[in-house]
């Protein structure tokens, strides 16, 4: 098993769609150039949503076509559903992310649907990326436990990933949307998984929202798992409880996965000054410890 | 091995001595208070150090003094050294903590002396516990890494445990008094500490300056580690990073542990409520993810 992980930057979708102070173009291009330089080898841009659901990402057509086509960094975009990805194809993406909930209640939310009628729509939009050389990958959001309907039994997330197996996705993330999972359940979880389906390759979304981030992403590793999302500065925050943290810090990863002798292929210090002009441009204080503990050793 | 840890509230000493907001000694024992309705067990109260170096703690005979003599709970006092242990002693302690700090720089620093000069005080300052039936325990500071000597050898750290273990010290908890260690680092040194002296209570104190306390205390419970510092709503900072995090929150720790399924005996909502009141009485926002989650879902 490789040593090194890969971490995902969701910072300009993730992050940024959780944001109230709107970005221009510009501004977002600056950040993903900054993550570029810094090293990240996977950046989420952006989302093909209804611009009136998420207006800070209505600028998905021109931010794609705006960023450099020969990038050796993959620019991933996040599809909802089959008009999502038409959208993002149509604007020339080479690799997507969907999500299913495991918890209907949130998916019905998120995406109008229960999460069974969701995974219906899988094998139709994988097909579609496909015929048009796009990657896509899943993230089973809310595995780890739901703000609506508590629990998610584990059997939930191994069907539901048996059955995205089935359709043809090589890749599954797991999501912790609300920053319910604890170390022990996310050994457990991915133990039975990579057991399970030792051919698949499982990444970690987890979020911070109490704090676990760091710890639930160190047990998933030792479980294992060597894909991890991250948002630059913990951008984000949490869409169901606001004022608690949101996604993972970028900088909180790389910073452990370093300082454990795991390489992640990311440049600290750049990384720290990205999430610090990030903080600017948002002009609010981020929830990342190393950010300030780095400024402030400065 | 048990399943249950033991959680060690050190924000009445560690935590209020950072603060800059000076607490009367009826907030400080309101909040004491709150602690043991929560349900700590063990409290690090305060400190018989020099009143001019820590002003926010020259009410230390006054608070031990209006403390209940009768209490289940584990009233404990930090002393630097020997003239401090005597003061502790004058007011009716019953159980002391010490530090030596592994970095020869901190330990000039905070006490004035190298690390070899201060463990050859340790042998008269446990005689005169043992004398007057105080327990005395021993935390060995800047374990994992110093910010200004850098790395700390791990042979250090075990020569220093044995060295005081011979004098007699039958728990030893270790500190990372800069939140430099990582989750292999913690896994390892414990591993080695509770091999090598496997009759030793081994503990750990672990500050959240780069967000990775909670995964530091997982690793160390894995590795066997039962008894863990923190500090109620994350209080305290660190004296060495203005601005950043400082000992990891024991609301945090809770959850965690609860979440596990492992117990603390501790009710997490009560703990939270008195997180909250520190706060509006040190008029600041704390590095607590548990408790803004927790406060932004009422």
């Amino acid at each position: 098993m490789s040593d090194k992980v890969i971490i995902r930057e969701v910072g300009p979708r993730d992050g940024f769609q959780n944001e109230s102070t709107i970005l221009s173009t510009d501004a977002k291009l600056e950040i993903i150039e900054g993550l570029e330089r810094a090293g990240l080898s996977w950046i989420e841009v952006t989302s093909f949503v209804s611009p009136r659901r998420v207006p800070q990402l209505a600028d998905a057509e021109e931010l794609l076509h705006r960023l450099p086509g020969d990038s050796p960094v993959t620019h991933a975009v996040f599809v909802p559903n089959q008009r999502g990805l038409e959208r993002a194809i149509a604007s020339g993406a080479t690799e997507a992310t969907t999500a299913v909930a495991a918890s209907d209640e949130i998916n019905r939310r998120n995406f109008g649907v229960s999460a069974a009628e969701a995974m219906k729509a899988l094998p139709k939009l994988l097909a579609t990326a496909n015929q048009s050389d796009v990657r896509l990958t899943l993230t089973l959001a809310t595995a780890f436990g739901c703000s609506v309907e508590g629990e998610i039994a584990p059997e939930r997330i191994l069907a539901l990933a048996e059955q995205a197996i089935g359709f043809g996705f090589d890749e599954l993330v797991l999501g912790d949307t609300v920053g319910l999972g604890n170390p022990r359940q996310v050994t457990d979880l991915y133990s039975s998984l990579i057991e399970g389906f030792p051919e698949i390759s499982f990444g970690a979304h987890f979020h911070d929202t109490r704090g676990l981030g760091a710890a639930n992403a160190y047990a998933a590793y030792e479980a294992g798992v060597r894909t991890f999302d991250a948002s630059v500065g913990g951008l984000g925050g949490c869409p169901f409880a606001p004022g608690a943290a949101g996604n993972v810090a970028t900088e909180g990863l790389v910073n452990m996965f370093e300082q454990m002798g795991v390489s992640t292929g990311i440049d600290l210090d750049a990384l720290v000054r990205v999430a610090a002009h990030a903080a600017r441009l948002f002009d609010r204080v981020l929830d990342s410890a190393v950010m300030r503990a780095t400024l402030a050793e400065k």
